[in-house]
């Protein structure tokens, strides 16, 4: 089974999709079989992190802010805006695609991961995702 | 198929459990097909490296170890322990699942590649990794 | 269904092979499924970026040039070569496999996204990619 779901960002940061994510795997009817996802963006990427406590993804934004930095002479692509490339490099530096088993009808994930949309733009709206479900 | 298994760590550093994964994709009886998986925590990763000379993964270790340093002034997710922050970040640049092709019953890897768990804390002790076996 | 393929490199740099797989994933007969990638190498990578303006793939090399650099004198794993070791970790840094979903027949990548091949080395031949291609 294949589909594609939204995520809204509309700023730079991290957002939690796992809900939407549980709402496809549940009616889907796969009780073990694998949740697979890419994200069809090249500014925006996929990550699974801890969602318990939200400073760790406040500091996980800074950091990589820290890192890939704008206005860095070394851009030469440079039309799309200031935020395109540092968004470039930040989406090869995390993951596009993602491979999430599941287990007696849910996601195996760990009791603090969460799924999550990077959005690496100051101000994108919605990324698309597509989901494929297997056994 | 989907099952779990352990890998003891209990110090930062690449793990290699590619024998107890050879042994899972032996016991599926999968001809052909995907091995996938997943690590069920968010301060520990997957990897897939050189597993021939020693030094090229101690020299991983280190240079990951420089980039992303403990006690950044950057952090205010601390509460948990100084290698807790880093540990998140490390995680997030490299991988949390990963899928390896089944061929002739045997896990696809090339000629000096191992799988392994890259432990990010100092004093972990087991990291849970979740796979699925599909053809 | 299991196969491989082949890209050339020869220098450093991304090289696209979204055609390549596009003839497999077409000649497969699958219409709604996934198609799984890994790279038997761990000096070379995948990753998934923009393909409508070659100036980002650029600034891509040279920014992961200057953080990953040769020569460091943190790595003692320096028989293989300058280029080796700076390699392999960049090699940690992207991907060594990848999910993307099939829908109706065809790769569901976005409208700007390729498949590359990242070569991290500066004489490397050609690169090995099992591709396996699952409903």
């Amino acid at each position: 089974m294949v589909t594609t779901l939204s995520v809204k960002t509309g700023r730079q940061g991290l957002f939690e999709f796992t809900s939407q994510l549980d709402t496809i795997v549940s009616g889907s009817g796969i009780n073990n079989g694998l949740c697979s996802l890419l994200i069809q963006h090249t500014s925006a990427s996929l990550t699974i992190q801890e969602n318990a406590d939200p400073s760790a993804k406040v500091d996980l934004e800074n950091w990589m802010n820290r890192l890939v930095q704008e206005n860095d002479p070394l851009y030469t692509h440079t039309l799309e805006g200031e935020d395109d490339m540092p968004a470039h490099i930040k989406a090869a530096l995390t993951s596009t695609t993602l491979s999430i088993p599941i287990m007696n009808g849910r996601l195996a994930l760990g009791t603090w991961q969460g799924v999550y949309c990077w959005e690496h733009r100051h101000h994108a709206g919605h990324r698309q995702i597509v989901v494929h479900i297997g056994s």
